[in-house]
């Protein structure tokens, strides 16, 4: 795979510049700890931003849907997509109104979704996304069979051009402003997971696996 | 403000119909617990998709950036946008790996975004937005001077064509997977807040205000 170099005039971050961060295992880390994606497409002039779950592999980003989705229909024509992947952490409250800001880590990807068509590839995507979302519930769930495997779309976008954007740590004020007298700091975010509700039809004596009982996103030390 | 027949034919649902969601109060009922959204708009043919926060005012939706953005800077041309919404409320383990699911409430808006001009209404959607985000915090924060707000640009997009999508509840399966032997059922998520992090440079006395210290986006009562 060709390595573009990164960021790309479209990639670069503009404002607040000291924030972009384009090494390729920083980007990896934040698309690892999410698993949500908005994908962005554009229809007759109009962007549709729509959300959607995702894996990786490498520097492949898998993304799937119902092939009668809007967005699958249109993204199967090879167009341009933006993948935008957003971890939110903390609230940051400065003295001043204006220097209020978040803590957050993204990662936004330009590039091209292409259907994917060979079979082996598609059933390893589809396990990878499941694995990215929720790591060793593929091997415990009833497989695809072939009437489903046809029913679902997966699409590969390269991560090629892309960039991040990180905010992390205190509110920095004006000067003048530390001596105004209001609380400052940050209140820290985080995605959480509560205690897992068993379906109804559930088989006797069925208990929550331990993937689903002591779930994190956490793969990497966080920083608020 | 004229009220278009929700959905258009490019807001309506198509996959998964019976989870679109048109009226007002449901959409507004979601904006107003969520505070981030997904900007996406398109330069030469490339769409870009932009984490930022948001307020809401009745049918108006505000946005707010430095001047200096690549997004607000192609924003002010009143380009069509697409902004959107995603709470994500559970990850919903099937039976079969074909019907896992996520449980979420999104809201997709297309539309044009206008610059504000009138420094009252630009002003009221600062605290709008501030408020949207932290109620309380706008009264105690240092408020912004003529500088401050020359440098931030404030849009204005209509919530006029719109639509949700909300999946709740239980997986679903085929009903000849219900026999296999698996754990099935819910893993709820929620974003919830962490102990406040006091600034290094705090006035001596200076208590974390009732706001930031049980902050919760919980504004309705929420299905998982």
């Amino acid at each position: 795979m060709s390595e573009t170099q990164m960021p790309s005039a479209r990639t670069r971050v503009i404002r607040e510049a000291d924030r972009g961060v384009y090494d390729r295992e920083s980007v990896y880390r934040i698309l690892d700890e999410g698993f949500l994606c908005h994908v962005g497409f554009v229809v007759d002039g109009q962007p549709f931003v729509i959300p959607t779950s995702f894996g990786r592999s490498d520097a492949r980003l898998y993304i799937h849907g119902s092939a009668a989705s809007r967005m699958l229909r249109q993204l199967k024509a090879a167009v341009p997509v933006c993948i935008t992947v957003t971890l939110l952490d903390g609230l940051v409250l400065a003295r001043s109104a204006f220097n209020h800001s978040m803590n957050y880590r993204s990662v936004v990807i330009l590039g091209k979704a292409t259907l994917v068509d060979d079979p082996v590839e598609k059933l390893r995507a589809l396990r990878i996304l499941s694995e990215h979302i929720l790591p060793g519930r593929w091997a415990d769930s009833r497989q695809p069979n072939e009437r489903e495997l046809k029913a679902t779309s997966v699409l590969r976008v390269p991560i090629e051009e892309f960039s991040a954007k990180v905010r992390v740590g205190p509110p920095i004020d004006d000067e003048e402003d530390y001596s105004f007298a209001t609380w400052a700091g940050v209140v820290p975010l985080e995605m959480v997971a509560g205690k897992p509700i068993d379906d109804r039809r559930l088989l006797a004596g069925t208990d929550v696996p331990k993937y689903a009982r002591q779930y994190t996103r956490q793969r990497s030390s966080r920083i608020t």
